[in-house]
């Protein structure tokens, strides 16, 4: 039996840092030895989180980047801009980082500035590798530093990748219309998400505005070898977990649904992650629940020289804490699937 | 004081049926004569449905055509192809009839015969009223036969019709993505509309091939004096009313999300149920709920030369029952709000 | 016609404040004048509220109980304790008051500052009526001051009264397991009614310590002629509307369902806002939902001497907004289901 | 390593079938061998349950008892009825059985009659043992059959179990109010498990008539050592999973909320799957959500000499499925917690 790899979580005390927990504590290789919380420091986690009672016997401790000493990997499940000052001394203390912000999954300091804030760790952006592992596969097992995608990305990126590298969709048609479940909003209390303003309720927002549009244009311009544009319009769903995304794009030779199955095949064959639903099915959010899967179908209109894609996944597993542990996994050189070879829960 | 008006109610006993009982029970100029069910024969309505206790204390009778004698106007809530034969004995006895199927919204029989199956009452396809009165409200006061829209319909066509009228926005373009709350599935009991299956999860169905489509696409052709193309897609969503339509087009020319709300403003000018969020603000379903509203609000993505409009309705309400009294009124010459100038209930 | 009423609304941006606006809007003997809000003062209620677009052009002011100058009646929907500085001067310039908060529901200064804290207007306790229309109609009339129940109280004293008066259940075994929809804990944002900590979930919460208790013992006490304990425990459900009480008791006689029925008949007759379920069909908060009904159901369980009453109301209606303006139409000498005599709504 | 055990699932296709899947496809001594539902014979389990796609490649077969010659355990996830048709041949073929219908979970025949219908195999009664561990675990080694116990009787058993083994409750005052989400119902499509009619509602079901109640009388009686007596309410949340029980009994001392908790603690020491909530906190269904986990919390109502016990299972898993793997587990000699020591997943 080999050794444990010690792990910290920062950030540990919201929603996806509970996900981290929830799979990092069975996660037969992983020893888990600091979790953060500025809020809750001192408390034990089974008290904040008594999901996790017999699980968990750690308190959460201040976010102290010297506990990298004791560490070989973190987990920086904390906001942007604040992983930023963070992560430099983890990794100077030799310590390599799945940061689960969106401070380092862009390759351009122009875009995460225009998008954010000003950087200001901007040299570790083309080190940093984004940590899609069914794009990005082959540099995980050397990469100090992942940029864990964001939730809406994993989503739209894995929907799409096959037609836009194969050009089989025009490159200005591209609209994502995605659908949210509200734990991605976080665990902050505000009346945006509260109960009675979301349930028996749908809405958009961020209309064409969201901070996740350029990160899906940078990684599928880089499929497409050309620059990509894309309609995003995300909306909340009155559901915990999950996002749908229905991705249009314009054709630009006609396709049969079966003819589109297969390309889907050829491009995610031997990715245990991706399942793809035979023409005529389609995935829905409830069969990823609180799993790693991203589930595609599609629907050409034909009438109309269209396809659409219907992508699913768990915006708090796979759009988060699920995916990162994928990472780990691959630049620890474990099996991918440990730990997170779950079946989703349903219903 | 006048006297009321006798009415009858055919396939009362479906959500449609309910939500016109709530309506009409309260109404000031309506006195309810029969309401029909075949399920419920013979029991008291407000036995099936106790919302209605102390407002209703019909029983339900069969849904026979002689019962257009005692009544000046009947609405059918029956399914499709049950209208097409039930409605022109009605007509033959002197009733006027709103009916809330599909069968009398088609102006060309060949359109209506291609989605659903043939037509037995061709003749009335170009008496029919289509029953959407800030389109065709001056053809209302003497309509014999209203063919009440469907809720998608009602939906995506008052959301994008400034727009198409106008020719802002390249007619083969236009992407309805829709999403409903479970209730416009109807009552029957089904595995699809079940709690566990419904509940936390989201998903879309009957992809770029559901029968609303040639409805939006006759009234938009219509009103952009050339042919429209609409791929629609509709979603469900863990929630008993609503429809969101989020309705995309590229623009034919710059515009600012000012000059939209200019236009629909002017187009819905006097128009008592359709609300406009201005600029910055945008509906969500929550705050049309149980009413006859149409919310609408617009967002301009310059750099993609795109329009998305959002369209809020309640589908058991502006997508059926509210709408077909608001038809009622103007049929009647009675004033348009009457009995259906409740605000929306939130939360 | 007789000139309308003019009516302040204190506190009128949380739910309860959003409940009568929706009732009182389209009162037809109701003119409102004044609606206050720290929070959102000077911007207009739709904009806050787009629901009541098209019904309130009126802004929000702040909270000046000058305002009481320029109406005849006042509905205070604010914090207790905050209430019972506001209501002395209101009541000082001649208004008559409907007071929403605890503060004057009271019959004794001990009980009440037991259970929050300090009074500072004692003097108004004797004077204020419950406003419990069932029991105290007969006060209200004359009424400057009303204490409007608790929305707990509400359902579970009108729930048991007829048995408590009758003397038909041994008073120290009385329990109240009482589940509320989230509306009940107001619009303030918290993690406790946060979506995802509610959604799919379930919980007791102030077990045998909820304030609502002295509220029911004092009712309940009063009609028994003698004192009433009762353990109450409160729970969460995951929707935003409804309360249903499952009340318990000892029964001191045998009794059938049906005597149970003709008890509650008689004890409810002519009460138009009471509806009682035959023997073996109960009440569910869906049927109630946005209305002013409390309906009531019963089960003997013969085998064990107990008695089970299931109480429904709307918490946000019934249970605070609805009944006010009840109380307010018997204040005024109008009739009294003028305003809220609408069905409830559902699905 | 071992050989794996062969295992088949009769009733496979049911929301418990598909909740003892999820836990045996990643048991690692279980090899599923044989998956029967009548429904979907022929079809892949994956095709039916997408959840299941890369877990399971079996197709449904037809419920064959000759299939127990080719496995060595069965679970039985039938209706009752059928549950006693089916046990004697899979027994007779030298299967061993977990049954989770009703049929094998009384030991006396006379009460089994009494709430369902005759039984076909009443020899079996005396030798099945009650699947509840924490009771019955040193009988479970040897057993052939284990009728494997309700959902509702493991919350409320389990939540009592302690205070009637030590007599501190009087006999004749127990109440249990109990609150299921949906699944609990089962997946066969119904007008009372739709979403419309369960959604943003709550209602009582079969108010002390609960088939589950002599169950709940037979165990506790057992360990009282004298007749118990309870009334039994069910009600019916919208929600998915979960099962919460609000526990009452009169006090015969009075205790203080330390003292219930450290008899719960002796109780249950060395229980891996009960957790105890300390004085002042309380369970919710969310946080055993997908787990094998019973949550227990205590109040004492001290002025009314009554306490409270909160019980939180998650009815699928505890309340069925985990909890027949776990029977499985200490029948065949395995880790009890094997396969079913999974963190419970929130939110």
């Amino acid at each position: 039996m080999t050794t444990k790899i010690k792990v910290a979580v920062f950030g540990a005390s919201g929603y996806t840092g509970l996900e981290l927990l929830r799979f990092l504590a069975r996660h037969p290789q992983v020893e888990l030895t600091a979790l953060t919380s500025r809020e809750y420091n001192g408390r034990p986690v089974a008290e904040v989180f008594p999901s996790l009672a017999r699980f968990i016997r750690l308190p959460f401790v201040p976010p102290d980047p010297n506990l990298a000493w004791q560490v070989q990997v973190a987990f920086t499940a904390v906001p942007h801009q604040t992983a930023m000052a963070l992560v430099p001394p983890l990794l100077a203390a030799g310590c390599r980082v799945v940061d689960l912000s969106a401070d380092f999954r862009f390759r351009h300091r122009a875009v995460y500035e225009k998008w954010y804030q000003p950087h200001s760790a901007p040299e570790l952006l083309t080190e940093a590798v984004y940590g899609l592992p069914e794009l990005h596969r082959e540099k995980l097992p050397q990469a100090r530093l992942v940029g864990n995608p964001g939730c809406y990305p994993t989503c739209v990126i894995l929907g799409l990748a096959p037609l836009v590298k194969a050009r089989l969709v025009d490159l200005t048609s591209l609209i994502a219309d995605c659908k949210s479940g509200v734990s991605g909003a976080g665990r902050g209390a505000s009346l945006t998400t509260s109960y009675c303003e979301v349930h028996d309720s749908f809405k958009a927002y961020q209309v064409a505005s969201h901070r996740h549009t350029p990160e899906m244009e940078q990684e599928l311009s880089s499929l497409a070898g050309s620059p990509v544009k894309i309609t995003f319009v995300p909306h909340l769903v009155p559901m915990s977990r999950g996002i749908l995304g229905t991705l249009y794009g314009s054709l630009t030779k006609t396709l049969r649904d079966e003819e589109v199955f297969h390309l889907y095949q050829e491009f995610y064959q031997r990715q245990p992650f991706v399942r793809l639903y035979p023409p005529g099915t389609l995935p829905t959010t409830q069969h990823v629940r609180g799993s790693n899967f991203c589930d595609l179908g599609f629907k050409v209109d034909q009438e109309r020289g269209r396809i659409i894609v219907i992508s699913a996944i768990d915006n708090l597993a796979r759009g988060a804490a699920s995916q990162a542990v994928h990472n780990f996994n691959l630049m620890m050189g474990l099996p991918e699937t440990l730990g997170i070879d779950l079946p989703p829960i349903t219903p």
